[in-house]
């Protein structure tokens, strides 16, 4: 028979750290505290098998828990010296939930179970009836509430009339007589609601409180909270039944919590608050401004109460060594909550704590400095999410905040600026020095210019993958995306959020990070790169495996990139460098020539263009490898959409209107995403490709002369399904290659692969790797063609899919293991089958996601790509990943 | 050391019939005729080893064949009594190609070699100079074009030039004095234009004659010929080197060709032309009229010329016996040519006849009458594609056609009517009993109405998988689409076809069959579903494994498909009940609703519609199984796209236009294939498929009751990626099937499945299977998905990949088993590992498709289901792919 109940108190106890499967937390680390003899009430744990008996048996218990319930009741009756329901020493018990993981407020607890009428007049025989009718008030409210049902409101509301019609304004202006009287309006109105009188057997209350506590691991707060945080709900929670202790005893009471450091800085001081007489609810109600722990703290709060170091010295000497072996013991900086019960000291709860991404990176360096931790321990400290708190200006969390809506976090940070409505405007401003956020519907590759010149980015539509996000997050701008309750009427350059209407010029902030949208000017808090920051980026460099690269299109880009530590350009989009100013001009020509002869000649205008980026690109990356896309996108995408544009673009080019509607109309497509785009472009327009290929070739030959580095460019074909495909291609570019090489006497190393971006092309992985030098896994496109699924159109209804628990993740966020993954398997296996040495790199969205970043050590790819503020994620995240490997 | 040179003549021969991928289809029948004692003239074939030893070493010949050659060319020599090059009884050699398969008229060949001066002059005392001097200047012409290169016009403008000089009209005016003078004029005309002189000796001539033949294996023509008709360039060209026979000696020689039954009817009757002295080439050239061969051919031509049974009964009659001989050891019906030279009958060639379908058919079924075959060789006689020409009406091939534009043949069948470009326009005209085409740019699901009233379709962009394509298959009506050289002007009613401007009403005829497009009315054949037709598909139907059901939404269709002998329904589209007039527009208010209830309130007036609809349904299939996909297309596709339209939609449904744009603006999406549809319709709006479960289970109810038939529903969920899909709406149906059960006192039994079609699907078909009771490939959306390729833009830019030769056949016609086709086989595996007893069919566009079919029998699903007039084309192919696999 499995044990279900595990007992603890006195010094010993059955459980122990690591049993939070079985015991919860809060039941775990309770069993750890008494276990190396630290002050806490005795108490025992029901383990999560129970929960999961529960709801499997039609909300029932295991037969034999009562008799192990009664056993581990009387062994915190002999510990303590009082019996459950005695009406001499009475002893009332705690029932508190406690799953794996912190869930704060999310599920049940009964405190003062064991009350009753009998019990109460024993207590108030001894502490005074004042306190024993408070304690057995807010317990029959309590109760009511979790296990019967009734509204904690509903009997909040009879003491609030109480008090009106008694001429009382505080609780503590309640008499003992008030309370009784409170006690007795409040059991007849359960006894109404209910039908039945609140129960005054003690093993009644506990089983009753049992079930509740167990029940409301179902309730719907609770199942939301666990989605959010991918807690499985086989998972269960643990219930620890434990014999109360009082701070609201007298003077010599007490009532705290502490954090072990400081949870914003880091800094290695005691970090917490108390209120004397007190119960530790109302430390942190907020009704009562509790006192400082330390004589500092005091000193800097200005605080006119007494310090507890000062109040209660004992206590508080024997508190401040617990931390610290607390810290020694679990090896990590805690959160404490105690109780001093008439001058004795009891720790309640401790738990690993919360902290800022700043505190947590001060606090992993000097734990190894201190010797607590080594710093493979100090890397899986730190969630490599939180880092984007440090890369990216942010709102300061204290500030006043004006939410006019809240979108998609889709590229992190905060901005603030003007509202404009177009890409024109975003420049104009920028270029006159003033700092705009761009508002749009939505954008399109012509907006990218404005998005260079905006603060920020704010859409209505489109999800974390849409354009906007995907351009937002590779330049590093902050950008609130599909804020679907703004309305944008660009033609009368009004932005309304419900009756609020703003127009071009006003000023807005968007906090990148949490997706709001706030009114006016939110006050900052600047990026700040600590040392801490670089020692542990140290640490993660040379524990990881994965080789980490950045996504990076611009000068600026690999700049940011390199700044970040990136070993190499992963993806460098080519179709970027087509739509700045002036370019874009010679491309749309190419588009409107009628014969090969008119595109090869607005491609040689192009080509001095796109030769200068690759030598600035090259230059910039000083002999790390650069992976350079050939063009990908439709060619529809770089003609202009609204019909002002196409006026505008035909008068600009000296073409009649019609015609460029016309070549727009057959270029148009039902589905851009499947049509003639990637190597399809080359099959069709193969004097693109060689034009690249050839500024390719002519840029690392200037900086193999100019800088004496060997350039090593990998030029990556997209949207290959076919090894055919890729054969041509490779041919052109041979071809090329040989042709530079004579003119300019510079043999150029290179090599030749392909996106994986297509399910076809990863079935055919064996062959496509006879003609490709490596594989970089494009999974932004090949999570849409597994799933058959738009990102440009899913943010709508995957709505319906995560409110219907579908979906777990986004799987453009976080890969799909089980589809897009085995995918990624599959072509890995069956390439390296073909060609062992060949390198393997992912560069989709999900080159900067930790989740996906595991995968793709666990599966053995040889780099990841990212945007360039993800690179200390990746680099942290891939060092995890080479840690929990091993 | 290989053999290389095959011998053959007087009644023995070193090869056979079987050899043909070494001989050539030429070489081997030659071969094979002499072996069983038939007039041969004797020869030798170099085997097509010799090819690709050619090509393989710069064009030069294996050391050993020189002798191989010699010593055949010693024994022709022996067995005719000739030698080459000798000037008293020479001997001349006709030097031929034969690759495997024929490849009429694309390789080169040349009579008459080892003609020179000397030998002409022998030639010349024993028939004569006319008939010694025409060979001559014949072999100068040929060998002159065909080795040396000197254009054959050339040489033919001197001839008529000295017609011209010397008065004559025609060949046969010409003197042997003549002759002479022009071999002379030829001779001196080649020696001019190579620079060197007319080869005199036979040898040097012979190797130049079989170089050339070789080398034209690899010339454009054959190479274009090859690629159309899947011809490896591997296998190469034999060469067979054989005695000339000349029908050409005088009145008791002749030359013929002959069928050994009609090729157009398949009748029984030797068939076939000759004319007497004259040579073969003579008989099909078209300057001369042929006589009959049989006295009864002859009476029904009304010809005055002589049959040859008559003119020469002897070789006649010994011909006729020969060619049954032939029949009997072939066992098929063959074409032959012969010679009859100085009264001995000569057999040149036999190969394997082209027929018309009904030929075939008919030749196939007496023959297993006459005991030749039996039914399973029958079967495989027939190109299950031919029977197409069987099932529609189709432009007689005699008749005169002016031919507009050639598009794709998107759906078999000619039709002629008056032009229209709306579908309004073709209801109207249907309506008053006028034949018309409906011809537009391309369609939408808004003009299904108006295909269904149209005789025809045209458009001028799409390819074969396109909207109008596969829709018109599926309703059988003849379609040419992305007819690109036609111009629709809609707003003007405007169709220009080059100079020719067409304007509504005016006649046209397509035909679905070839893509062309016809002006005016051409002639038609009606379709004749013969006795034959019918005993072979019997003999099919008892051959196949595997089952064969029909794409049917109507009733139409499904009288269509039980009459062609479907088997079921394997897929019943149901969007397509939703397109009809007054259905759409309670859809439309469904989509305008603001409100669960609103689409509620407006689902349930298209209930009793849809109830219906199943009800016809259900009664004709008569208890065969019926497939039935719940909606799949996104929303948008049932709104207005024009102004005009959305105009005319607003005012009759009584709400702003503004409102309707609005709405259309908000469901628009970039990639509609990837986009918010099929099973994502149902997690958003589940009350959709409630109502057409519950209009299934309502009809089946009634249908059982009235039919007394149990109709048994596979209900079938579209674009499913995740289990957790399928699990939601299985849920919700079993819910509606329960609830109906309840009310009609009848319970349904049906099954529950899921198309495969996204990737996702396939990798996770383990985890569906739990749910899904079959799988039904939808192998359209598979391939897009699959090689992420848009099947409504992909016919712009496949053109070139053809072109390159990158792909060798439509993806979307046949089934691409390297991807798509793993795919199959992956999902196959993982859905009979969890339920071994899974139903399996494909319902996509390759149900119809031979290839394809071949490829679903030999991974073992259960059935093919294809649009209607394709069962009887998948009936006889999954008997062959049976009879192949077995």
């Amino acid at each position: 028979m499995t044990r279900l109940v595990y007992g603890f108190g006195d010094g010993t106890s059955d459980g122990n750290a690591r049993m939070s499967d079985l015991l919860g937390d809060k039941g775990a680390d309770l069993a750890e505290m008494c276990r190396i003899g630290l002050p806490v009430p005795p108490g025992f744990t029901l383990s999560t098998e129970v929960c999961s008996y529960f709801f499997a048996h039609g909300h029932s218990f295991p037969p034999s828990l009562k008799d192990e319930v009664e056993a581990a009741l009387a062994a915190v009756g002999r510990i303590t010296g009082r019996q459950f329901g005695d009406a001499t020493a009475p002893l009332l018990v705690a029932v508190r939930s406690g799953s794996r993981t912190p869930m704060p407020g999310m599920l049940a607890s009964v405190l003062n179970v064991g009350l009753n009428d009998a019990v109460v007049a024993a207590i108030g025989r001894t502490d005074g009836d004042a306190f024993a009718f408070d304690s057995y008030r807010r317990f029959i409210q309590a109760y009511a509430d979790v296990v019967m049902g009734v509204e904690r409101d509903e009997l909040e509301e009879i003491l609030d009339l109480y008090k009106d019609d008694n001429g009382h304004l505080l609780d503590t202006d309640l008499s003992a007589a008030d309370w009784r009287a409170v006690v007795d309006l409040y059991k007849a109105r359960v006894s109404e609601a209910t039908g039945q009188p609140f129960p005054q057997d003690p093993h009644v209350q506990l089983w009753g409180a049992i079930a509740a506590v167990i029940r409301s691991w179902m309730n719907a707060r609770a199942a939301t909270y666990r989605k959010l945080h991918d807690i499985p709900e086989s998972w269960g929670s643990a219930v620890t039944v434990q014999a109360m202790v009082f701070g609201n005893r007298g003077e010599h009471s007490a009532a705290g919590v502490a954090f072990t450091r400081n949870p914003s800085t880091g800094e290695k001081l005691l970090y917490g608050e108390y209120l004397p007489d007190a119960l530790g609810e109302e430390v942190v109600s907020g009704f009562r401004s509790p006192h400082d722990l330390t004589e500092t703290a005091r000193q800097l709060s200005l605080s006119e109460h007494a310090a507890l170091e000062t109040s209660m010295p004992g206590p508080f000497a024997r508190f401040a060594a617990i931390c610290g072996e607390l810290e020694r013991h679990f090896r990590d900086m805690l959160d404490v909550e105690f109780v001093i019960e008439q001058g004795e000291l009891w720790m309640l709860q401790c738990r690993r704590a919360r902290r800022s991404t700043k505190a947590a990176l001060r606090i992993a360096v000097d734990m190894v400095a201190e010797g607590l931790i080594d710093a493979r321990e100090a890397l899986t400290r730190i969630d490599p999410l939180s880092l984007e708190q440090l890369l990216h200006p942010s709102v300061d969390p204290e500030a006043h905040r004006h939410i006019l809506a809240t979108g998609l976090p889709a590229s992190p940070g905060a901005a603030t600026g003007e509202i404009v409505f177009s890409a024109e405007d975003a420049a104009a401003a920028a270029h006159a020095g003033r700092a705009v956020i761009l508002v749009r519907s939505d954008t399109s590759p012509e907006d990218i210019h404005g998005m260079h010149a905006a603060k920020g980015v704010l859409t209505t539509r489109g999800g974390m993958t849409s354009h906007a996000a995907v351009v937002a997050r590779g330049i590093g701008t902050p950008c609130v995306c599909g804020a679907s309750v703004l309305r944008v009427d660009r033609a009368q350059g009004i932005l309304t959020a419900g009756a609020t209407r703003l127009k071009k010029g006003d000023v807005i902030t968007i906090d990148g990070s949490t997706g709001q949208v706030l009114l006016g000017r939110a006050a900052m808090l600047r990026p700040e790169l600590t040392g801490d920051f670089a020692t542990l980026m140290g640490w993660a460099d040379s524990c990881r495996r994965l080789g980490v690269r950045a996504n990076a299109d611009t000068p600026a880009d690999a700049r940011v990139a390199r700044g970040f530590g990136a070993e190499g350009i992963g993806l460098c989009r080519t179709e970027h460098m087509f739509f700045e100013h002036g370019r874009i001009v010679a491309m749309r020509e190419m588009i409107l020539a009628d014969s090969e002869d008119g595109r090869r000649a607005a491609l040689a205008k192009l080509l001095p263009m796109q030769r200068a980026d690759f030598v600035d690109l090259f230059e910039i990356m000083h002999g790390l490898p650069v992976t350079i896309r050939l063009l990908d996108p439709p060619l529809h995408e770089f003609l202009p959409k609204s019909p002002a544009d196409v006026i505008d673009v035909a008068a600009a080019m000296g073409v009649p209107a019609e015609r460029l509607i016309e070549r727009a109309e057959h270029l148009r497509e039902e589905n851009p995403m499947l049509g003639h785009r990637g190597v399809r472009l080359a099959i069709s327009h193969p004097e693109i490709y060689e034009m690249q290929a050839r500024a390719i070739f002519e840029a690392a030959a200037v900086v193999a002369k100019s800088q004496g580095v060997a350039v090593v460019p990998e030029i990556m074909v997209p949207l290959v399904g076919m090894v055919e495909e890729l054969d041509l291609v490779k041919t052109l570019i041979d071809r090329v290659a040989a042709a530079v090489a004579r003119e300019t006497g510079v043999s150029v190393r290179y090599s030749i692969g392909t996106m994986i971006e297509l399910p076809r092309a990863v079935l055919r992985a064996g062959d496509i790797a006879r003609t490709a030098e490596f594989f970089s896994f494009g999974t932004n496109d090949l999570t849409q063609t597994t799933y058959g699924l738009s990102r440009d159109d899913a943010a709508g209804f995957l709505e319906a899919y995560a409110a219907r628990g579908i979906m777990a993740k986004d799987p453009f966020a976080t890969l799909d293991t089980e589809g897009v993954g085995e995918f990624i398997r599959i072509a890995t296996g069956r390439g390296r089958a073909t060609r062992p040495d060949i390198k393997l790199g992912i560069c989709g969205e999900h080159g900067g996601d930790p989740a996906s970043i595991r995968f793709c050590d666990e599966v053995g790819l040889d780099y990841v790509s990212c945007s360039p503020f993800r690179v200390p994620i990746a680099r942290l995240a891939a060092a995890q990943a080479t840690i929990k490997g091993t």
